[in-house]
């Protein structure tokens, strides 16, 4: 008997998502969206509940060297909420699982219920139960969350149409750019533990690191200008990598323009003194939570003067065109990046 | 400044929860139940969902020298389900999360999964979402599952009155004599690896701890028989356990009979085998995910023939004495001595 051994880091975690979901079909009928979104669909009467999970662990997606307790509980959570926003539902209920090895303190764990509280009361949600165990070594941390919206106000990835209008709320490659400071000052610190950290110039950056919010803000404002979007996915994987999803999930083709993506003025400042390329931090760098939708033409005019709403090109007939306009001129096919874990 | 450092250890897992807790309340008016059961209650509409999550880690929930992929993904499944009989609901949908280092292959994940999917196809539930990432060591997997019944035939573990009966399904110690075996198993087998195990003939016991079942037979069975509990918990921290949870939760006292404890026989040899007291194993070994739960004395009828549940003892009015009647009539104050993790 040989036993084949194949990498994980053959399929990536896109690809190993597809294998896995490919063993499964869906049988009962109040299932009525499962893996390939934001989060699951669920028949719930005049409604649909929205189910969705996170899984945050030490060493890959956070260094407590520089990430406060309060801050990653907070960001557990608002990752959630956002998966909601993305499928246009509010939510209502969170769970959280944890490992924590005994380097963790009683105070330790406070601090860390202190940003998971924060964050339901910001998006108020409630808390309604969860799992706490040891860890042989670091913190993991898992929140799922459950949403609701009436039945047929849910958005999909699928729904963009030939000439939709792609958007996205916020700014885009902060989180990213942050985390560079984050790490490089890390880098400064240990050669050097004399070295002051120079944290507050770059305060913006690393504030959408640390600390990212999500848009139910967006969500609820949509909803007050009587705009349904046609598609919607957050930005938490780079807005290249989720512009693909809409793509291969509407069967669409998307074009988008360099000079209308959305990037703050003092983080581009931070990415250019960091030597790195603004834009290509607002492709490819991930957790801004922002989200990116398609909406018809017809909703163009309630939109077009949202002060913290841009256009960034649209949507046309064919998926196997995926472009970005450059501020030349040039056209440029986008590549999804998006996270490598493996 | 002083930091204060607390052990996480003098608060146990139970004290921690209930830390947790007391700094949450519920705002959501859909938010039926918060933490305190074994699953979440959440109002929808006609129906109730229900929601729970688990989280398992390897070195502390399982060890992979002696538990196979397969069997760890359906008990990672058949744990949530569990949770969701004990609330007299039925689980329909899964989501899992999972960090794995780069020590798994793509055939490892695959065996974890197609455990996962037995565990489905029996329970008849449906995989709709999850998170997959990398981990710095060692695998977790946290599953969070969705389960519904119809509003107010939700059981909780606070029910229970004066006069009913305790009822348990199945047998109890098991799994955790199979714990014992398995690790006895190691050491031998650390100490010489040309020893072949012997596992056959504790089949019964290592079948419990590796692949527990979750009851949703007992839960059909009962709604069939027109018996609806008046409170239920599932047996994951050992029988003493969790009759303290509906003691204290139902504020009225239990009494049970050490001789009405079912413990089965291939199993009760085991731990003779091994000198465990195997109404030790019953009261205070984890993992059996059996149900505990009582009913109205009008309802012993429909259930002393059933050949797989067992009537333990009563319920009394004064929440203090929680007692268990030795073989020899001596009265024994109950401890929840559950798992101690920490």
């Amino acid at each position: 008997m040989t036993d084949k051994r194949t990498d994980i880091s053959t399929l990536g975690e896109f690809g190993l998502i597809d294998r896995i979901s490919s063993g499964f079909t869906l049988r009962n009928t109040s299932s009525l969206r499962g893996i390939g979104d934001d989060a699951a669909v669920i028949d719930a009467g005049e409604e649909v509940m929205l189910l969705s999970t996170d899984m945050l662990v030490e060493g890959i997606h956070f260094d407590l060297s520089y990430t406060p307790l309060q801050h990653l509980g907070y960001k557990a959570v608002a990752a959630n909420v956002s998966d909601i926003a993305a499928m246009n539902g509010k939510p209502e209920q969170i769970i959280v699982a944890m490992a924590v090895s005994n380097r963790f303190s009683v105070e330790a764990i406070d601090a860390l219920f202190e940003g998971i509280r924060a964050a339901c009361d910001e998006y108020k949600v409630d808390l309604v139960g969860g799992d706490t165990t040891a860890s042989p070594a670091g913190l993991v941390i898992n929140v799922s969350v459950l949403g609701r919206t009436k039945k047929g106000n849910e958005v999909y990835r699928s729904g963009a149409k030939d000439n939709d209008v792609l958007c996205v709320s916020g700014d885009l490659g902060g989180a990213y750019i942050g985390l560079q400071i984050l790490e490089r000052e890390k880098e400064v610190f240990l050669a050097n533990p004399n070295m002051q950290p120079e944290l507050d110039k770059h305060e913006y950056a690393v504030g959408r690191q640390l600390r990212p919010k999500a848009r139910m803000d967006i969500i609820y404002e949509l909803a007050d200008l009587g705009v349904k979007p046609t598609s919607m996915i957050d930005v938490s994987d780079g807005l290249a990598s989720e512009l693909m999803h809409i793509s291969k999930n509407s069967k669409a083709g998307v074009r988008i323009f360099e000079d209308k993506i959305p990037i703050d003025q003092d983080a581009f400042n931070t990415a250019v003194e960091f030597n790195l390329d603004p834009f290509t931090c607002a492709l490819n760098g991930g957790e801004d939570y922002e989200l990116l939708f398609t909406i018809h033409q017809a909703d163009v005019e309630k939109l077009k003067n949202h002060s913290d709403i841009q256009m960034i090109g649209y949507i046309h007939a064919d998926p196997t065109q995926n472009v970005l306009i450059t501020k030349n001129g040039n056209v440029v096919p986008l590549k999804a990046q998006g996270w490598v874990h493996f």
